[in-house]
């Protein structure tokens, strides 16, 4: 069966509509690769592509657009509020089906090196492919951002992994990695006491102590008056969504607070949900590849 | 997005090997439908075939197999120790994607009409499809077999959907109808005392007063000495699978015995299990088609 590869570059262009109608042709032109979707914001002035493709299209079209991009994005110019630091500014590879996250790693790397030997970009590898723990994460690569970009990298710990210790001059540096799919997990209490959705996230955190693949919040949702605990899934295989919720359930009675509910934001992976309904299910020996109708459709 | 329709249908030869071929060939002949499996029984006598396929294409690969069955079976000729009517036996439709059962009964109507209007074979419209409640069932439909078919179709009830009173000389009669996609879908309880599972089936089964969709026996899994309560689920949006579970786990009690395990046997539609899930995380407002993303990646 065909690995499937989900890819989510960004670019620093959110307003010039002939850039980001390129860059459309450009995710466009590619066998063997769909353009998923694509969404601009003017005031970060950057645009975000959901692609999705076989291992080779995913690799050649994820090049492709970056080297456009560094053909009609110029950095010296760019202005926008959200960080960054590179025409195309990360260039996460995402695991679909029948694929690991260790083989994106190996693609990341792949492309990284070709982005780098044909455009003259210096690259950072991030989260699962990075070179060690400081660059897993994005925001402390990408820190001191375009403009510190031409000092960052000569201090001892920010050699790139591809390149010299030199920006490309308008499309400065980007970050290339791979990632699990992101399941975006809220889950909300019987209480408006915020305090109690934040010592509950805590207790989750990989950060503090918890969770490895949870990162968490306390959030109130002022229309309803409650507090929820608001989560990331990072790795929903390492960090299942049950046992997060759970763990809300066991946590919130120390307090005589209950859960009322939860919400999944946008897109999930089905696996995350049929994952918990093997657990909630007790079933013995599932084989999700094998025994999930919609597996057998796909590619 | 592209509707997905699954048909499954069942030909009276599972021996003469150039016939199956013949089959094949006619099953992999046309454009946008897929051929995901198929199996023949010599002592059954009989072969099923799983296609997989857009709306105009599963309509025409169902009627070209039908055609070619008609004229390379001969159910004069026909042993076997599986129930059957003619050289098609059975042909349902099961929704897969973007589409309703609704939308497959009228898919399975046309293609009815098409094999009675050109090739001359009376049809019984089954399951979802059914002209009246007594149609519904297959077994009760095929009961008298082909041999049998002459005289019934004299009958005051079972006068054919499509076609006259007649069966066509070799090919017989056909059943063409919609169903949901079915689950087997099995619960383990820590006693050996078969009865408990049998009474448990009994409250669950729809035809003595439980679920609608589920059909339930109790069975005895002899190499771990306990009794198991096996269950089809026949429509899973119908009767949900934890709902049975949790009716298991309360009956149960009464008997001092628990739920030590459960399993799904072959496939299963994604769907199912994540329908549990949602029930058992609470979810709020949870959006099947729009928010899981495999279904943005099929067709």
């Amino acid at each position: 069966m065909a690995k499937l590869i989900e890819c989510i570059p960004n670019f620093s262009e959110g307003q010039n509509q002939e850039t980001i109608d390129g860059l459309v042709k450009v995710a466009k032109s590619v066998p063997g690769v769909n353009l998923f979707d694509y969404s601009s914001d003017k005031s970060h002035n950057r645009s975000v592509f959901t692609l999705v493709g076989d291992e080779d299209g995913i690799q050649e079209v994820a090049f492709q657009l970056v080297k456009y991009a560094s053909e009609h994005i110029d950095m010296t110019k760019h202005h926008g509020e959200h960080p960054r630091m590179g025409a195309t500014d990360v260039v996460p590879f995402v695991p679909i089906k029948d694929v690991t996250v260790e083989e994106c790693v190996e693609i990341s790397k792949k492309v990284a090196k070709r982005i780098n030997d044909e455009l003259n970009i210096p690259i950072f590898l991030y989260e699962e492919s990075a070179s060690n723990p400081m660059r897993k994460n994005l925001a402390k690569v990408r820190k001191g951002q375009f403009e510190g970009m031409p000092e960052k990298l000569q201090e001892k710990d920010w050699a790139p992994d591809y390149g010299e210790r030199k920006i490309h001059p308008t499309a400065g540096v980007t970050a290339v990695g791979a990632r699990m799919p992101l399941v975006a997990f809220n889950v909300n209490l019987d209480t408006s006491d915020l305090s109690i959705a934040k010592k509950i996230a805590k207790v989750l955190r990989g950060s503090s102590g918890g969770y490895k693949y949870c990162k968490a919040i306390g959030v109130m949702l002022e229309d309803r008056n409650i507090a929820q605990v608001s989560m990331n899934m990072v790795n929903y295989e390492g960090t299942p969504l049950y046992r997060t919720f759970e763990t809300i359930k066991f946590e919130a009675k120390r307090y005589g607070v209950n859960i009322i509910g939860s919400e999944v934001i946008g897109l999930t992976p089905a696996k995350a949900l049929v994952d918990c309904a093997e657990y909630y299910l007790q079933i013995e020996d599932f084989d999700y590849q094998k025994q999930v109708l919609e597996n057998h459709l796909l590619g």
